[in-house]
């Protein structure tokens, strides 16, 4: 009787550790900002550019916790065509974003390259989505 | 003297073990197959499609290993364009997940739904990014 009790314990004890970390979970991805940037580059310049953008990527990715992810493609059949899944814990987290050194010099050093800048502001179907 | 040669052993192996680990990731990543799908639907069905859409992905990311995501968004200034970021393992799980009955089930539920498909091939900045 006495096991049962403590394993019942056990039971709800993980139970409610497991709903706490579940609703910290999605209460993280509620505040998040997705948003698809999709970039035309003067295709002269797009090893140039590329360089640039993978360098701005890695730091952002590395030294920014709220940097989510930046997946970065540029289309085989359009190699001048860019398009960059960005993920931000938070607006706040986008904001230091903007303000960060790394991103300050990608932003300086290719704004003769890009000849066409899209922002669209989107809804994840899947929120948490990973990539394996 | 012996210390230090058991020492040195072991930072070699270590460092073997990590180079040989590094390679596989790298290898892991050259063989993958990534897209953009860029997907209009008819406005009126929309909710019926998104529901198809998760109900899909959720399935597919779970049950087939070589699905490695399948990120959707719907731009929020324009709900019924979808783009999904997908990363396969490589064409054969790719050709694997055209034949799993859940992806049957989603491709011939939505056929009337979907107003035009455009799938670009692409290839990733920084091969293995992640979405924290």
């Amino acid at each position: 009787m006495k096991t049962k009790n403590i394993s019942l314990l056990a039971l709800f004890l993980l139970s409610v550790v497991f709903t706490i970390l579940s609703n910290k979970a999605s209460a993280q991805e509620k505040n998040q900002m997705v948003r698809l940037a999709k970039i035309v580059i003067d295709s002269t310049q797009l090893e140039n550019y590329k360089a640039l953008l993978k360098e701005e990527i890695e730091t952002s990715v590395r030294v920014e916790p709220g940097v989510i992810t930046l997946y970065a493609v540029s289309e085989k059949n359009n190699p001048a065509h860019i398009t960059i899944l960005e993920i931000y814990a938070d607006t706040s987290a986008y904001k230091a974003h903007l303000q960060a050194p790394h991103f300050i010099k990608y932003k300086t050093g290719t704004k003769d390259m890009v000849k066409s800048l899209e922002l669209a502001e989107a809804d994840p179907l899947v929120p948490g989505m990973k990539i394996k």
